[in-house]
């Protein structure tokens, strides 16, 4: 292991669904960029396996066309032949015993060619009905090897996982057959973001945040995943699956234990992924019968403008139900039941067709204990201080506060202290697959998620999701007819339903 | 009073000293803007009273001259004629009852004239050797009123208040015997200035930043006030006072008790300046013989280069004594002990012809009491948290903190959130000497020095210079030679020794 060079030992990455989307726009251009940045080792070699019927070459050009539409970067002629031949394709059924003993066949192949030590990566880059299968059949192709001789087998699990607790805890319990859970990645893409990962260094590689990081200090959390377009062509898709499960259940979980986390002892997988687990299993179900309903608000957005474009309203999206009760829009006030959060409300929103993309975290603090530069002049009123994380666009930290304004007057202004990863550090913050990919290839799962993390979170977003059942069957049953969602306008912040379950306890959402 | 609308009440000015320096630099232009703004009212007279002999024309010619000269706004001829009908003149000697005679009678004329309803002030802009003459033919004139029947009388006194303990509180003795302390405002221009008044803003009127203003978490706190320049042409003046003198007991001591006081009660002049009393009465006096050695490092510049021009070293300019033990530089390592502070230093410097002019006070943190970011790769070192209040020039508040540096190592780097004054507010801060004139005539003392405050800032720092007598008299006892001072270059920070203090404690200065 190169592991202080952070170069990656050598291996042969088998990339399911290789040519599918999520391969071209993001796994290709990352590892091309690991490549050129020196961290691929020599010996190392890329298998794509997919039902498309391509020849190796065909695959490269592929991988080559990728590059140039989806990369960052410029594509390198002089060095792309080098990369090339790194590159090889076997088409392949996900279902078919045959295709997996002749992928066997090939990596050893690979193995040998390239000297990769027996180490393979296995990457499920699928939808997630072929997880199983393909899992099954590398076991059965005898690919599913546990670690050993030093040589280490590991598989990398796209989202979704699962789509809600029962599932989830299935697939886990499948996947365990054939792995053990350390040879398991499953990726939360968000966590390969710079902004995420540096919310553990700004809260724990400083000093003077964390002593004012809990209860005591802070009014209450806001974290925000809107996103400014609707669903678009992906009706079919999109309701089956909803904001809490496409958003909530994985991102915006991952936000909240990152923000509310103790810290770990150390900076490992181990230490990092205890404290998270530890945060999410100290959020409070919403088991009971209503409490969902206090606390919990979905809806849909109706007909309207998107960038100066009119668009559908959900129900009226080709591939959507008419009747359907899927959510587009989420928000949730979480209770965290721990000695450092608890009468702190985690305000959780996320939603399609919002006004604006924009992800960030908020957190709101209590107002000093004696306000006395309001004796001076009661006409100004002090707003809170507040620390904004800024995960995109634009990605920086904020910290507002008030100041004085110029002037003989002691009249005191909320102001704000910037600062913008850009402007800081001169370059762009470096794709999430690149650094997931590397950290996989590299062995450090502290960025991928766990077994119990990944089953704490469902079981958390389940009890959501009882809940609404049973509000649909409940309305089914008093009027005869469907539960119908309250809706919002595209570009807007969502229902006012949303901001209801604010102004119930004197807060506001920040909104800008 | 129309103390909600800010406006001055009716009242005649007395100016001292109404054709020095100051008055022409700082205090016409002062009242010039306050007139400009509105904030004075139609009934009130300004009378300048000095030795040179002027008429009421020529005195208002000075004034229109000294505006244009010195005023940040362009003088508008529009309403300078209703500006200069207020103002008077009368020449007369500082030391000459038939002058102060005189001087009664005009200001009762002009108070009738301009109804000031028999509110005075009497701005004591002359040297300090005449403060006390004035104000004992104040005295007997009749001018030196208590307040009675709702009208006033004030006294403003410019700096220097004494040169040591002895002859402050001898002048403060004088004082009290015609007039009530809460008649005199003692000015230390640099509490006008809006970046020191907002230093209890940002600490009181924010609740973040308090429960980490401790012992708990700052490691050390820095104030330094450097000027560029050399002594120049007033070498015969500097030589009589010193750095100590001219900038620590007040400047400094200002802004030590700003940043480390306790919050006060409520925003009025009793409740802050107690609390600034308090502290800084929690400052060690150096009592003890050689308290001071460890404690104090004094040196005076060499001959080097100020901004591209040679300049003479202190010793050789004119007008200080060859042999001068004055001091251009000053580093004091001041230990408060109160429950907040104890243990924590504070580095307080100051000094001329130094690298750069800047007023700043950084409060450094401690480090995280976990730093598991060294694991991943200990090549990095985390560097303290700190808060850094800008004075000037660039007016501003900086928070130094560590965050991840982009790419796919976890490598962490100091980078800044940055508030400035001028960004934020787009206009630029009022003159100090706006804001504590309008004070004075609104009655508001808050920012102006009480007399026990002038007293415990001299009572420490004489402590220093009682314990400097104590070297030089040692110094000429074992060498038979006056003591010389350790020096360093024009342009630097300072002597090593000032280095030599921190380094000791495994610290150093953060100069910029």
């Amino acid at each position: 292991m190169n592991k202080n060079k952070h170069i990656a030992p050598p291996v042969t990455l088998v990339v399911f669904g290789a040519s599918g989307d999520l391969a071209r726009r993001k796994l290709m251009p990352a590892l091309y960029s690991l490549y050129r940045q020196g961290l691929l080792p020599p010996d190392f070699a890329v298998l794509g396996f997919a039902r498309t019927k391509y020849s190796d070459e065909a695959f490269r050009s592929l991988v080559h066309d990728s590059l140039k539409e989806y990369s960052d970067q410029e594509v390198d002629e002089s060095n792309w032949a080098d990369f090339a031949v790194h590159l090889f394709y076997q088409p392949g059924s996900y279902n078919d015993r045959a295709s997996f003993d002749a992928l066997a066949a090939h990596v050893d192949e690979l193995d040998a060619q390239f000297a990769t030590e027996g180490n393979r990566i296995f990457y499920l880059s699928t939808p997630p009905m072929v997880f199983k299968p393909i899992t099954t059949l590398l076991s059965e192709a005898g690919l599913a090897r546990r670690d050993s001789d030093g040589s280490f087998t590991r598989l990398i699990i796209e989202k979704p996982f699962g789509r809600d607790l029962q599932s989830a805890q299935d697939l886990n319990r499948h996947l365990h057959q054939h792995f053990d859970e350390d040879q398991i990645y499953r990726i939360d893409h968000y966590l390969g973001k710079e902004t995420v990962q540096n919310i553990l260094v700004f809260r724990f590689g400083n000093g003077i945040f964390e002593p004012i990081w809990n209860r005591n200090y802070v009014d209450n959390v806001q974290i925000t995943v809107a996103e400014s377009l609707g669903i678009g062509t992906r009706g079919g898709y999109y309701d089956q699956a909803g904001a809490i499960r496409d958003m909530v259940q994985n991102h915006v979980m991952q936000l909240v234990a990152l923000t509310a986390m103790e810290p770990p002892v150390s900076y490992d997988a181990k230490a990092v992924r205890d404290q998270k687990v530890n945060v999410m299993r100290s959020i409070q179900p919403l088991r009971k019968v209503g409490y969902a309903e206090g606390c919990v608000v979905r809806a849909q957005y109706g007909r309207g403008m998107v960038d100066g474009q009119e668009i559908p309203g959900y129900l009226e999206t080709p591939g959507v139900a008419p009747d359907s009760t899927t959510e587009t829009f989420v928000a949730w006030r979480m209770q965290i039941n721990n000695w450092r959060w608890n009468g702190v409300p985690f305000y959780v929103r996320t939603g399609k067709a919002m006004a604006k993309k924009l992800t960030e975290i908020n957190v709101i603090f209590k107002r000093p204990p004696l306000m006395f530069f309001e004796e001076v002049d009661n006409k100004f009123h002090i707003p809170s201080n507040e620390i904004t994380l800024r995960i995109q666009p634009n990605e920086g930290i904020h910290l507002r506060f008030d100041a004085k304004r110029p002037g003989p007057e002691l009249d005191v202004e909320p102001v704000t202290m910037d600062f913008l990863y850009e402007e800081a550090f001169h370059r762009e913050s470096a794709e999430a697959y690149e650094r997931l990919l590397l950290d996989a290839l590299l062995g450090d799962s502290t960025l991928f998620i766990r077994r119990d993390e990944v089953e704490v979170a469902w079981d958390r977003v389940t009890t959501v999701l009882d809940s609404w059942r049973g509000q649909e069957e409940e309305a089914l049953r008093t009027t005869g007819k469907p539960l119908r969602l309250p809706t919002y306008a595209p570009g807007s912040w969502g229902p006012p339903e949303a901001d209801a379950l604010l102004a119930a306890e004197g807060r506001r959402w920040r909104n800008r």
